[in-house]
C-alpha cells in the first residue's frame, strides 16, 4: 500500500508534499529502482486529493529523472538513486546565535566614524532616486563598466578639486563599494606576500586586518600629535607603499605638517614607492580652513582613498580611489574581478546629489551639528575630569582622543565603563606596538545627541573615577 | 616686486588663485625659506583685490604650514619646503581612451545573460524605494552586519525553499554584491595556492579568471548535452571544491540528470569536498517544471550561488550564497574584509519586492517574453540555416548554443559577423581544453527585440554563408 502523509493545513502546497515524499522515499532506498508507482488516478483516489496534484508531482519527478514512464505500462522508479544521508552537522541556530548580536539600546556607544543617521537628507535623496528609477535610460539597468558611472566621476573630480585640492581627471577615479573595498583592492594592486608596507602606528585595526590578508609585512612608524613621524621612516626597508591619514590621523587626530608631507614624498621618490592617502573625514574641520590633500602635491605618487560613509551614510557603501595614471588600468581589472562594478543607479543618484550642491550643503549643516556635539563633549570632559584629561585630535572629524594620564584602559576598565552604560574604544586596540597608548580612548561624538553625550561622560566618570 | 597673475574670469575663486600661486612658488623654490611676504594690505592693493581675499589665502597657507607669522614682524616662508617636480608621466587621456569604449549602437549584440532592461519593474521598485528612503529607521543608514539585512534573508529563504527546493534557514544566507563577489569569496573561503578545484569545461571565462586568481589549480571535467560528465571526475585528485551549473550548464545548456547529481554528491563525500552550485538563470525554464536545486539534496555539502542579475537587473549588484552551517561564520568574516556589507537600503527594497510577490510575478512575465524571443530565434535559425544548425541548451535560461557543423568560429569568422553588424560569442572562449567547440556559438536573446533577433540572424547568415 502506497501511502503519503498529506497535511492540508501546511503552508507547503500539496504538489510539493507529494513530490517531496516520493523523492525522499527514493533517495533513502524505501522505494527502490524498478519499483512501480501507482497510477495517478489510483494515488489521487487513495489520498483524497485532486488527480492534477498527483499529475504535477509525477511530472516534476519525471523532469528531474527520479521516475521513468514506460509507454502503456506505467511509471517506475529510476535506477541508482539510493543516497545515504550523511551524519548531521552541528545545529545552526546554536552556531549562529552570536553572529547577529547587536549592542543593547540603552548603551551609549562612543564608536567613531558614524554620521548623525537621523539627519540623512532623506527627502532630497528620495526625490533624486525617484527620478533616476523612473526616468533613466533602460541601459542603466544592465551591466556597467568597472570604473563606475561617468556622471559620478565627472562631478566628483570637480568636487575634489574644489574642496580638497585634488589634481585629477574623471579617468583617474575608480568608484568602489566603500573605502574597505579600496583597501582590499590596494592589497591586490600593490602587495605580494612578504612585500613591505609602511603604516602609521596606531592605525585603524580593520585596515591592518585587510592589509595583512595579502601576506605583506606591515612596518609601523609611530605617530605623535602631528601624525606620522616621518624622520623615523625605515630607510633600510623598500616598502611598496606607505599608508597615511594626513588630514586627521586615525585615531590620534594629528594633522601632518607640510614639512613632514614633503619628507614623505621625498622618501617615496627615493625608494620608489606609492603613498596611499586615507582621507576619511577631513571635510569636518572645525578650526580654520580645510587642509589640502597630499595628493595635490604629487598626483603621480599618491593613491587617494575617499568615502561617502562619513559625510553621507555608510549604508550606501560608496567610496572611491583617485589613482596615478599608471595604476588606473590594473586597478580597474581588479575591481572587475572583485564584483564587476558598484551599483549603477545609486551612483547616478549620488552624482545628481553632488551636482545639485546637496552634498556641500549637507556637509556645512553637519559640520555645525558635529561642532556643537564636539564642544559639548569637550566641556563635559573638562567638567568631570578637569586637568585629569587631555584632549587630542579634536580639530577635525567625527571623534577625538581623550587621554587620562591616571587611568590604564585595560579590558577590565573598558568592561567597567560598559557596566556603567557607556562603550568606549581604547587606542591600544589600533596599536601595532602595544603598551604605548594605555591611557587613551577614542570618543566618537557625531552620532550622539547632546543629552547622550552628557549622560555618557557621566557614566565614564562613574566607572573610572 | 611680488606679483600674482589674477584671472578674474576664471572659475577658480580668487582666494584659491592667490593661495595656489604662493604655494607653487614656495614648492618650486622661487620663494625660499625665510623670505618675507608682503603684508596683506600691500598685496591686496598691488593686485587690486579685496584684502579679505589675501587674508584668507594667507590663513590657508599658515594652516598648512607653508608660511609662518612672527608677531609684530610679518609673514615669512617656512624652511625646507623646496620640492622638485618629478618628470611627468604618460598622458592620461591617451592611456585611458580604450577603457570606456562601448559597443556601437547599431550592432546587434547576442551577449548572454542580460535581462530585458526596458521591462525592469520601475514603478514598483521606485514606489518601494520611496517608502524605504523616507520611512525606514535612521539606524538603517548606518553600518550593518556583513551577512546582510535580516528582512531580505528571511523572505529569500522562503522564496528559495518554495521555488528551488533549497533547504536553508535565513542564517545560512550571505547577501553579496552580485555573484562575481561570490566567486571572489569562495576563492578565499576554500582555496589556497595549489589546491585543486574541479570545474566544468567549458565554464564561464570570467569565473575561471576569478578562481585562478587564488593560485588554485583548476581541473576541468568535460560536459556533454547533459552537463558535467560525472564518470570522468578525477579520482586521483583531491579537490577542495567542484563547481557546477546543474540547472543550465554554462554555456552548453545541459541539465544535470539526477543520476549524475547523486554521483557528484557521492564523489564529494568520498574525497570530502564541497560542491558549488551556480544557479544563475534556472527560473526561466520553458519546458516543463523548474528543476530542483542540487543544494536541496545535500545542504551540508553544497554551496548555492544565487543572483538577482538575471531575474531582475545586474545594475543592482545583488547576489547571495546559501552556505553549509560550518562555513557560515568564516564566509561572513571574509565578506567583512571584502567590503563590510552590501548596501542596506537596496537590500530592504528588494526584501519588500520579494515579500509582496513582485519578484515571482515579474519572473512569470519575463518568462513569457523570453520564451517568445527564444522561439523567434529558433525559428529564424531554422529558416536561414535549416539542417546546417543544431540548437543546444534551449530549455532554460537567457541564451542558447547554436552549433554549425560546417563553420569554424575563428577570430576571423567572429570579426566577419561583427562586420555584418552582429556580435556573437564563441563557446571556445569559455573552453579550458581548446579545440572541442569550434562550431558552437552562444546566442543570448533575452534582451533583444523580435525585430533585432530577426535582423541579427540575417546578418549572421550573411557573414558565415
Amino acid at each position: 500500500m502506497f501511502w503519503i502523509p498529506i497535511e492540508r493545513s501546511s503552508p507547503k502546497p500539496l504538489i510539493r508534499q507529494v513530490y517531496e515524499h516520493i523523492r525522499t522515499q527514493i533517495l533513502c532506498g524505501a522505494l527502490q529502482g524498478g519499483a512501480q508507482l501507482p497510477s495517478t488516478r489510483e494515488l489521487a483516489a487513495s489520498l483524497h486529493i485532486s488527480r492534477n496534484v498527483v499529475l504535477e508531482a509525477y511530472d516534476q519527478l519525471l523532469a528531474e529523472g527520479y521516475i521513468e514512464s514506460r509507454a502503456g505500462s506505467g511509471t517506475y522508479v529510476a535506477e541508482g538513486l539510493y543516497f545515504e544521508r550523511e551524519q548531521s552537522r552541528p545545529d545552526v541556530s546554536l552556531a549562529l546565535s552570536t553572529a547577529t548580536m547587536r549592542p543593547e539600546n540603552h548603551l551609549i556607544d562612543f564608536r567613531s566614524g558614524l554620521p548623525a543617521l537621523d539627519l540623512f537628507p532623506r527627502k532630497q535623496w528620495s526625490r533624486l532616486a525617484q527620478n533616476v528609477y523612473t526616468k533613466t535610460e533602460p541601459d542603466l539597468f544592465g551591466y556597467d563598466n568597472p570604473e563606475g558611472r561617468p556622471e559620478l566621476r565627472t562631478t566628483l573630480a570637480r568636487y575634489l578639486q574644489r574642496t580638497r585640492g585634488i589634481s585629477c581627471q574623471p579617468e583617474h577615479i575608480l568608484i568602489l563599494s566603500g573605502a574597505s573595498q579600496a583597501f582590499s583592492l590596494l592589497n591586490r594592486l600593490l602587495l605580494s606576500p612578504n612585500d613591505a608596507m609602511v603604516i602609521e602606528d596606531p592605525v585603524n585595526y580593520e585596515v591592518q586586518l585587510i592589509l595583512s590578508f595579502s601576506g605583506a609585512q606591515l612596518v609601523p612608524v609611530p605617530v605623535d600629535e602631528h601624525g606620522m613621524q616621518t624622520d623615523l621612516l625605515p630607510h633600510t626597508k623598500r616598502p611598496r607603499c606607505i599608508l597615511v591619514t594626513p588630514s586627521h590621523q586615525f585615531p590620534q587626530g594629528g594633522i601632518l605638517p607640510i614639512q613632514r608631507r614633503l619628507q614623505l614624498l621625498q622618501f617615496a621618490r627615493t625608494v620608489d614607492c606609492y603613498l596611499a592617502e586615507d582621507d576619511y573625514d577631513s571635510e569636518f574641520r572645525y578650526v580654520g580652513n580645510l587642509i589640502s590633500s597630499l595628493q595635490g602635491l604629487c598626483p603621480e605618487r599618491v593613491i587617494y582613498i575617499g568615502t561617502f560613509s562619513k559625510n553621507l551614510s555608510p549604508a550606501l557603501r560608496l567610496g572611491y580611489l583617485v589613482l596615478p595614471t599608471e595604476l588606473v588600468e590594473r586597478a580597474r581589472s581588479i575591481k572587475r574581478l572583485l564584483d564587476l562594478h558598484s551599483p549603477s543607479l545609486e551612483q547616478l543618484i549620488l552624482a545628481q546629489f553632488i551636482e545639485a550642491g546637496h552634498l556641500e550643503r549637507h556637509i556645512v549643516r553637519m559640520k555645525r551639528v558635529y561642532q556643537k556635539r564636539r564642544n559639548i563633549l569637550i566641556t563635559q570632559l573638562r567638567q568631570h575630569f578637569s586637568d585629569q584629561v587631555e584632549i587630542l585630535g579634536d580639530a577635525t572629524g567625527l571623534h577625538l582622543v581623550a587621554r587620562f594620564p591616571r587611568v590604564r584602559f585595560t579590558a577590565e576598565t573598558i568592561a567597567a565603563v560598559e557596566q556603567a552604560g557607556a562603550r568606549v574604544y581604547p587606542v591600544e586596540q589600533h596599536a601595532v606596538v602595544k603598551g604605548q597608548h594605555v591611557h587613551d580612548i577614542i570618543l566618537g561624538y557625531s552620532h550622539l545627541s547632546p543629552a547622550q553625550i552628557e549622560q555618557g561622560v557621566g557614566r565614564i566618570k562613574l566607572a573610572i573615577d
